[in-house]
């Protein structure tokens, strides 16, 4: 078969593809696009391995079928959030180099309000191939299934949407640190739960309940709720110690909260982990840098955003739709 | 005129705008537009005073007519950077909070290697009224302007770029931090200057030879170079060090790379600002927070935005394209 400038999709398929030749040169895609591409950011190694996996499989990029095809990604979340918030570089940069040059990628961030009319309009305008949807909270998810391309949703939705995820194993990350907590001989373990109207923040409590009634411990007294930010972490920490002063560890669902519960801990005298062991949830770049370093459930953010491309992908070439739950991993450092 | 629910745009512009409301409710048209999406956000007081304008003024909130009407800002910079510089948040929070109801707002970041085919297609479907272009360091203008729509600059634009701008006076931010310097009785003064190939890096060293040849000070030696980040500025600091060990003050183009020149001088036993005076460049949130406090020029990022989005509304309004530059403040703390 020979390649002409109008080749098909079809056709073009049949031809050696950037992930082949990532796979023959044991390199990433990313370093074959950063070869391609001519970035200085490539060992000397890794560009010879990928020269000679070009020569061998006869790859040529082909700028006619790539062009214009793009993936959108829609962060439905507001402004101040999206752009201070190191989870979303994690995983956008985990999108976009999963996608190389597979793909263009678009990031719409679009606030908590948006007007839902706009944002397919824009995505059938640009030709999206399909769209990964995140921090939705499930509002829009109907009006984006009339855009009529693939939709994939990060993290678990609430309610009877549809849509296909891929997420986090929120519930096993909280039963894990829980056991953890439990194995080191703490038995008075409460949780400063996320908002009770998000999927993680439902999940990781759910993780904490069954855990406990593992032990055959009862909660009463032992859960408070947050926002997610450090100030409400103190908040809810103050109200624990209150309610229960014999509390022996606490799992909070993001490390902020986690750090403000360290800080109300501090100021009570009580030493951690000594006295109290502390656990937070994401691995947020704050938990190696607060005194004492924090004992965390680290959601693999990179890995989240590669495997949402990977999976977008898929589906963008025909795959049915599936679930995706990515492992979370206990870190521990000197908190708990 | 009475409205029907097909209002022509001409027929609207008579009607009272939120703007209106606004000014005669005395409140930002941000207010009036949580008002009226029943936000929790709202003081009691200024929600009458909303309500009373919308009475006085006969105020309905045109659904159709602002229907799909969106503003697109184009970020092309590296997601990392975007996603955890407090600079875009603010630039953005300023820019959606001007536009209030009157236009959606969709954000997309494309990243410095942007396939520039595909922005102008999204932005021609979704029907985009205008464009703010951000962080574009020259690349896309001519494909973007190719989308027939008002497209206005953030920051001057370097090479023979015919858009329009907002900026802010970089050049004079840093003629009044080396003339403060001088007041203080500093004559020594180095400069770490950002890179020479953006507008910001060359005004702000621009601003800072102007203001040494004022005062008759030849400055070989006392210019160093860094990319903004901290590590940079600790490194460049070394640097003027070595070449001037009598330098006693020193003028940063970002605080980041301030705070490098503060450890780099903290580790020599310099005392800050007795023996050599730090003036950092942004105010960024770090500014605050570093020990000594950050003297710095303070950039109006959200003011900024507010202006953005204000001369692109006119020009949309078929204005002419003009260029604005806003002031720089200083701002004094502790290292100068």
């Amino acid at each position: 078969m020979t390649r002409t400038e109008t080749a098909t999709p079809a056709e073009v398929a049949g031809t050696p593809t950037l992930a082949d030749v990532a796979a023959l040169a044991g390199v990433s895609p990313a370093t074959v696009s950063r070869v391609i591409n001519g970035s200085a950011r490539v060992s000397q190694r890794a560009r010879k391995q990928v020269e000679l996996a070009i020569d061998r499989l006869g790859y040529v990029r082909n700028r006619v079928a790539s062009q214009g095809r793009s993936i959108a990604l829609v962060i439905c979340e507001d402004d101040g959030r999206v752009f201070t918030d190191d989870t979303y570089a994690r995983l956008v940069g985990g999108v976009r180099r999963a996608l190389g040059d597979e793909r263009e990628l678009v990031v719409m961030v679009v606030g908590r309000t948006a007007h839902w009319s706009t944002v397919p309009r824009y995505l059938r305008g640009g030709g999206a191939d399909g769209v990964l949807l995140i921090s939705a909270h499930d509002a829009p998810c109907g009006s984006l299934r009339q855009a009529g391309v693939p939709v994939l949703l990060c993290g678990r939705p609430l309610g009877l949407t549809p849509l296909p995820y891929v997420g986090v194993d929120d519930r096993g990350g909280a039963r894990a640190a829980v056991d953890y907590l439990v194995r080191s001989g703490r038995r008075t373990i409460g949780t400063i739960a996320g908002p009770p109207d998000r999927a993680t923040g439902i999940d990781r409590l759910d993780g904490y309940r069954a855990a406990m009634a593992e032990i055959g411990v009862a909660t009463p007294g032992l859960i408070a709720y947050g926002d997610l930010r450090q100030a409400s972490g103190e908040h809810a920490m103050n109200k624990l110690l209150d309610r229960r002063p014999d509390i022996d560890a606490v799992l909070a669902a993001s490390d902020q909260m986690a750090v403000g519960a360290l800080r109300a801990l501090q100021r009570t005298g009580r030493r951690i982990p000594h006295d109290v062991a502390v656990v937070g949830f994401d691995d947020a770049p704050i938990a190696g840098r607060v005194r004492p370093r924090l004992t965390t459930v680290r959601r693999p953010l990179e890995e989240l955003g590669a495997r949402l491309a990977r999976e977008l992908l898929a589906r963008i070439a025909g795959a049915p739709g599936r679930n995706v739950v990515l492992d979370t991993e206990l870190i521990i450092r000197d908190s708990a």
